[in-house]
């Protein structure tokens, strides 16, 4: 075999209504194949040769087809078209599908083989806030279930659909920016709009809104492109600039729900002190409470000259970590953007940015910022001008105080241009039967160290497997730890106990079960482990209030029920 | 009369056991006299002469003495006792009437003539978690209603006893600083801890704690020196440096709390995405729900070194707001302390601090700061040196360009240095006849001028009546507006309909019920108004839920019950 050899990664739109079309990333016609050197590292490490990398398996290539019965009747499947108009319902195989699946690795592993566990009766696309109210009215009173579907990009199962009745899809007509309010500095925003449209519509809103400033939204999940704002918010998401701007749960102003035990608006003030809030009560409650149906977002102002990028190597893990927290807690401000990744996620960073072996390496190497032991560093600052040079320049010297070698912008001018695309190399992976996954988890400065040493132990203790981490989001009283994790295996209940240890090596260690992607029926067995007995009763008891014949969300969502 | 007769304002001790040493704000041997200008204008505000000034009526000088009987048992009252010890037991008059009222003008008025409406059987000093639980436990079975004191500065009524049963006084022995996290940077807490001792023992860390840093609260309210962090926590207060440190609500990291339904301890963790948050769902519950028995709170670096005092007529309302509006929304961090005073209170300022008539108020109206136009800004920033003087110098520019004149950091100083004692005055006052309150509310930038406007209009429709206003609390989404008015009246119930007369202004007029004075059981019957139904139920499910048999604060706290 010729040492040039690649393997043929799929660069063709899936298609039309295929199995593929519904598990691949984001865009149909965008990919993102592996590097010349982490093609190599993937065989070394599953001891795999290019022959393995001849023929894609299981590509899911096959038309949706499922004989899963409807079991709603007639009149009801006529009593939502009498409400939402017969164009905005569904009830095809592929949009049953379509609209019931996330992007889980265990729902792409089930849908490369044609297999499909739930799909809803039928899909339902509300126009607006009185079809949602009609709709939760009518399936409160016949007792049929109601799942939600926005963006699609839930990797926590947050899409399932165990108990069967209607997918309400929120991003089909309810995806508008409906006000921005200068005074405020608030958008009110339909929960369906994707991050690009919503974020275009701030970066112009001179133009579009007749205000003065141009605004920025300040999230930026990796899913930005694929995922909503009201998705946002019900999970609790967190974004790279979060550090600065906030996660979701610091953005979202005041929201308004649709619950079977009616509809409210949370009102509009910057604090107050009228007992506890219902603002926050609903915040991550992903579904199971009642429908977001519109929401209104604090924005920022739109600076992005005013951005001051940076990168570092350290000499350690432990160098990165007690620099990040000394900028975290030293009252500077706080950096947008801030990453540090660990000595495998740097190796292989530097495999990803072609930087591995080059010149730029050996002088690293050389001066004492050692393979497997160094650690890269990359932000940026942002906000006023003389703020943000603050910010870096502080930055700067924490991270030379602790024996940082400064990198300058490149890597992140590197990391910035594919921020969102990463997820891409899914599919080629998958293609040759590895799986590349991730799991995230809050945790404070203190239990850093554990839940990093203790994760990593278990997942490594797997033979033949790529681990690595990286914290990208900061508070004074501590980060995440997200892990990536690479190993072949095409099992899915093999899959499922390999992922569960992951899961609890991270409650053993000290982390969340969760920093920013929800908690869906994935996490859901784990939650009363994970809050204890008390205050899951709590979550059930709000539960009961709003949805007592329990149609939202049900079968296993937060917890709440099996 | 001699123009120099100055009223004998009173400089004595309150009698032990009096009513007076009840209602008397802070420290016994305290006191703050209205200034000479003060004086004057109260005479002419209220078409007062000296002479009125002669005698001071109603001081409730006498001794506390109740026939309110004791509706608990003694095999009850045993059971306490076994539990906490006889000494941690009191049934006598005083601490009966002392334990059961706070601040409330209402209360004030009420005692000056030797009322007592309400007060508990018994008052019980538990001395540990394990008390607590085991007073709930019995309370819960023998359905005998708890209420909470700790620091006793509740401003609405939130230490009312309506159902009588057991008040529990969480400052007699739960009161210290259990533990610094340095590395987390939080500290935990009981919650009968006072402000001063909280803030003494942080400064002081690395000799008390053995830690490397000092550090800081940064949460000081008017009332610190008599209100506990407890109490902060349960009524979602706000300090004088919230604008940078946050409100209550933003610096606590985990509470634990003992209520019907169970114990519990929130999980600490800096963000995590694992549905709504057993933390924020326990805040501001104001013991509705259960007993705050621990907490831990974020604290910061202790830099007083950094603070940048600063100060700057306006020349008008409209100018000051948009300077405040622009500070909070530039992005270039925020200072801890800013204030800015409406065109009355500006010129009571000036009398308060000397300035009226002075070369230096000759000055500002002849370069254009007129009386009644003009508005007073003063505040500080801190934090990293560099971030606490660049913030100072933004503020600047942006108070200039909005026609300000810098008055350098002597008001701001001056205001410092007796920021705590402007409400000793009000002895002095209603010694007179005269009565001083406060209300305030959070608002958005949008309906600030409104709501400023609207609630101004009511209170000065009272014939006699200096009306202030300032804003203290700055969010880039709105601020708070904290109204003072100082009328002359002596009957309960016409203070109260002219008191339910700028609540329902504040309502009518886009503000919040409250901004950091909690709710209490005085605006408890305008909760459902404010928030709606919807929203109410949530509340009262939780209540449900925590407190099956409602004895935890029962009688109308936060609106739950009558």
């Amino acid at each position: 075999m010729s040492k040039t050899f690649q393997p043929d990664w799929s660069e063709k739109a899936p298609k039309k209504n295929s199995y593929r079309s519904i598990f691949k990333w984001g865009s149909p016609k965008e990919f993102k194949h592996p590097s010349h050197e982490w093609y190599e590292m993937l065989k070394e490490t599953f001891d795999m040769t290019d022959e393995d990398f001849k023929k894609p398996q299981f590509e899911g290539n096959e038309k949706v087809a499922i004989d899963h019965k409807i079991s709603l009747t007639k009149t009801q499947i006529q009593a939502f078209t009498d409400i939402v108009g017969e164009k905005n319902i569904a009830t095809d195989d592929y949009s049953r599908v379509r609209f019931s699946h996330g992007k889980t690795v265990d729902e792409a592993m089930d849908l490369r083989q044609n297999m499909v566990r739930n799909v809803p009766d039928i899909v339902v696309h509300p126009r607006n806030k009185s079809d949602v109210q009609k709709i939760v009215e009518y399936c409160n009173d016949k007792k049929i279930p109601i799942y939600i579907f926005a963006g699609g990009s839930s990797v926590t199962l947050g899409l399932k659909t165990p108990k069967a009745g209607i997918m309400l899809v929120m991003s089909t007509h309810m995806n508008k920016l409906l006000d921005i309010n200068e005074i405020n500095q608030t958008a009110t925003v339909q929960p369906g709009m994707f991050g690009p449209a919503y974020e275009d519509a701030l970066n112009n809103a001179p133009k579009k809104f007749n205000v003065k400033q141009r605004y920025t939204c300040g999230h930026f999940p990796q899913s930005f492109e694929f995922s909503t704002v009201g998705g946002w918010v019900v999970t609790l998401g967190s974004g790279q600039a979060s550090t600065y701007y906030g996660d979701a749960y610091d953005i979202v102003f005041a929201q308004e729900y649709v619950t079977p035990a009616g509809s409210f608006k949370t009102l509009e003030y910057p604090a107050t002190a009228t007992g506890p809030k219902s603002n926050d009560i609903m915040k991550g409650s992903e579904g199971s409470f009642g429908i977001l149906v519109e929401v209104t977002m604090k924005i920022f102002r739109y600076m992005p000259r005013n951005r001051q990028r940076f990168s570092f190597m350290f000499p350690s893990w432990e160098a990165a970590v007690k620099s990040s927290r000394e900028i975290t807690q030293a009252e500077f401000g706080l950096p947008a953007v801030f990453r540090i990744s660990d000595p495998e996620e740097s190796e292989v960073g530097l495999k990803l940015f072609g930087i591995h072996g080059s010149p730029v390496d050996k002088v690293m190497t050389f001066r004492g910022y050692k393979p497997m032991k160094r650690c890269l560093c990359m932000g940026w600052s942002e906000g006023e001008k003389g703020f943000s040079i603050h910010v870096k320049d502080q930055v700067t010297k924490i991270c030379r105080q602790n024996g940082a070698m400064s990198l300058s912008g490149y890597a992140t001018r590197k990391w910035e241009k594919t921020r969102y695309k990463e997820p891409y190399m899914r599919e080629d992976l998958m293609d040759y039967g590895i799986i590349i996954d991730t799991v995230e988890s809050g945790v404070t400065w203190e239990n850093l160290h554990r839940l990093h040493e203790g994760v990593r132990a278990f997942i490594k203790s797997h033979p033949g497997v790529i681990c690595m981490t990286h914290a990208s989001h900061f508070y004074p009283q501590g980060t995440n730890l997200y892990f990536i994790f690479i190993l072949k295996m095409t099992d899915l209940p093999e899959y499922r106990k390999f992922h569960d240890g992951v899961l609890d090596a991270i409650l053993k260690n000290g982390g969340s079960i969760s920093h920013h992607h929800g908690v869906g029926k994935m996490f859901a067995p784990l939650m009363e482990r994970h809050l204890g007995k008390e205050q899951m009763d709590i979550l059930r008891s709000l539960k009961k209030h709003f949805d007592p014949n329990n149609i939202m969300n049900p079968g296993g969502h937060l917890g709440l029920d099996q």
